[in-house]
């Protein structure tokens, strides 16, 4: 087992005792830098990056270098499996993820193969051994995938929806062909974080972006029990340590209680939901991680750090808190407010953990 | 007082015995009718339609001869306070509604006008009196407005959102200039759905399509608080008959005791919440309103019918239920479907009224 210099993170989600509450940012590298901009002109498109792993490492440590964050994340697109499984993804400026071939029946879908992970992903596998040997056991390193929900999203609608007209038809009217092809999704992504694990990553989470777009009976159906069996077949221990999991479902606040009965060890919250209502209700089972609303770092330093300590004193003492966002820093923001933002974490958080 | 043939909706709301439960549906005037876009086709462009009593009034009625709807609401747009304050509303061909003169400033607020109801937005009053007289007494006619929030995100963003990062910046860089902005259209919205009382709607409800994009005290503070002080002045009673008040907030499903707290009648709800949830919480201050998935409408017509009779179980017996779709109307559902599920409401509510 590699030593940590700093194990924050993972500790936090553990519920195990910290110094401070640990910190980062969900697409904490990413446009808002101007090096990580330099870096992608070098590399072409989004994809030539995530599939450099020279590149893509860089881009990973470049906010390491500039701020105190705690943890750094693997730099890939959540869509790699869609991807490897023949979909065609492809960036369109400006508009969002696309896919040269949707699935438009169940035919198509039954068709999909199971991605191996080392060999249509290894470069992904590539990026986590060379990130994990660059980073020389400072921070931990956290893998991801899409929950099968949300990628099934993209691979019916074709790219990014507002309505989910498509899938939801597929889903109402066709639910035998939606359960295959999430059925098929949740071995993907178990066999993608196991390689991820094995490869180097010491903590996952799951992005459920799209979950909140259902009601409560189809969350249940459609996302929820695929996480959940996703849950079931991940690798929980690798190389003498604990791997922990992280869920996130966007606007899942009102069903925080299934989402911990899966077993998962930390939920992922938006700034929508008052984490310590949160806390209350879930917070005996599983670890918290959030919840800024990311807009906030447009407001002034002073206004930063107020909200900050509003959101440190709402979890209040004890473990089991890792710092974040709600969702992906917007690429407006001025890097120097992401640094008021994490050190403000890591100054007002001290008393909590005494 | 005028008598109506059918008051199932407005004893509803004021959780007064019922034989059926009521049902309407959000945007049942729409694309999704030939009907609607031949009327539409006459006028012109979207607020030419709006603007013509004549057309207006037709467009109203049209889905009440195809279906046995509880209630009609006035044909209009969220945004017509905007525009009567001179931001110049117009509609891109499919991108949704655009200001010409978005606010930028403090000044721009301190120079908007409250508009007086009878005069800059008089076609709504015109409308609202020709629907009531074509209705003759047959059901109550709905009148409504958009939240101030959500007018304000339209008026600061320009026109639709993903990110509400102007807003946001406004909110939490120069709170007092929003405050103002949200305050001015409080007063607005106030005079505006007063003005709709006396002009003969029966009943108003609040659209409060963006609250959910908020932390739950940026909510509390930018929506909710304004919300309230219309709820405050708003004419409750009116030719001899209660004029119930809904308020619905998009994503608002973690926020029901804060919204019932208004004082408000009832409290619309999308398809995130589960109705027997809500009504656990605040069933006992409210009527509710909802809350089917408008995606169930691509369904067949056994599923449709199965989750009518799903979302009616949760409920339970007793009154305060107005059966609705959790939001608008999808423009390609057949309408067919909106007759299955009209029906299905009637049909399927009797047991839970004796």
């Amino acid at each position: 087992m590699q030593q940590l210099e700093n194990d924050r993170y993972l500790r936090a989600l553990l519920r195990q005792p910290v110094d401070v509450t640990p910190v980062w940012m969900m697409r904490q590298a990413g446009r808002y830098l101007p090096e990580y901009k330099a870096t992608r002109a070098e590399a072409g498109d989004f994809m030539s990056l995530c599939k450099n792993a020279e590149l893509a490492c860089e881009v990973t440590l470049q906010p390491l270098r500039r701020f105190d964050l705690d943890a750094a994340i693997l730099f890939s697109d959540i869509l790699t499996i869609p991807d490897a499984m023949g979909l065609g993804l492809y960036f369109e400026n400006g508009e969002g993820p696309r896919f040269e071939r949707p699935l438009t029946s169940l035919q198509d879908i039954q068709k999909l193969p199971i991605p191996d992970p080392e060999m249509e992903l290894g470069y992904v596998m590539n990026a986590v051994r060379t990130i994990r040997k660059n980073l020389k056991g400072s921070v931990p390193l956290i893998g991801f995938s899409g929950s099968p929900w949300t990628l099934a999203t993209y691979m019916v609608e074709g790219g990014s929806s507002k309505a989910f007209t498509k899938i939801k038809k597929m889903g109402f009217s066709e639910p035998a062909a939606l359960h295959l092809l999430l059925d098929k999704l949740a071995d993907s992504v178990t066999l993608y974080l196991n390689a991820q694990i094995a490869a180097g990553v010491q903590s996952v989470m799951i992005f459920d972006t799209w979950g909140g777009v259902l009601s409560p009976r189809d969350y249940q159906d459609f996302s929820l029990q695929y996480m959940h069996k996703i849950v079931a077949g991940l690798t929980r221990e690798h190389d003498g340590r604990k791997v922990p999991v992280t869920l996130f479902t966007k606007n899942g606040g009102q069903w925080l209680e299934a989402m911990a009965a899966t077993g998962c060890d930390a939920l992922g919250l938006d700034w929508t939901i008052d984490i310590a209502d949160a806390k209350r209700r879930v917070g005996d089972k599983v670890a918290l991680q959030g919840n800024m609303d990311p807009s906030m770092l447009y407001a002034e330093p002073a206004r930063i750090e107020q909200e900050v300590q509003h959101i440190l004193q709402g979890f209040g003492s004890g473990t089991g808190h890792v710092f974040n966002l709600g969702h992906g820093i917007h690429l407006d923001v001025p890097p120097d407010h992401a640094k008021v933002f994490v050190d403000a974490v890591h100054r007002y958080s001290k008393p909590y953990h005494q």
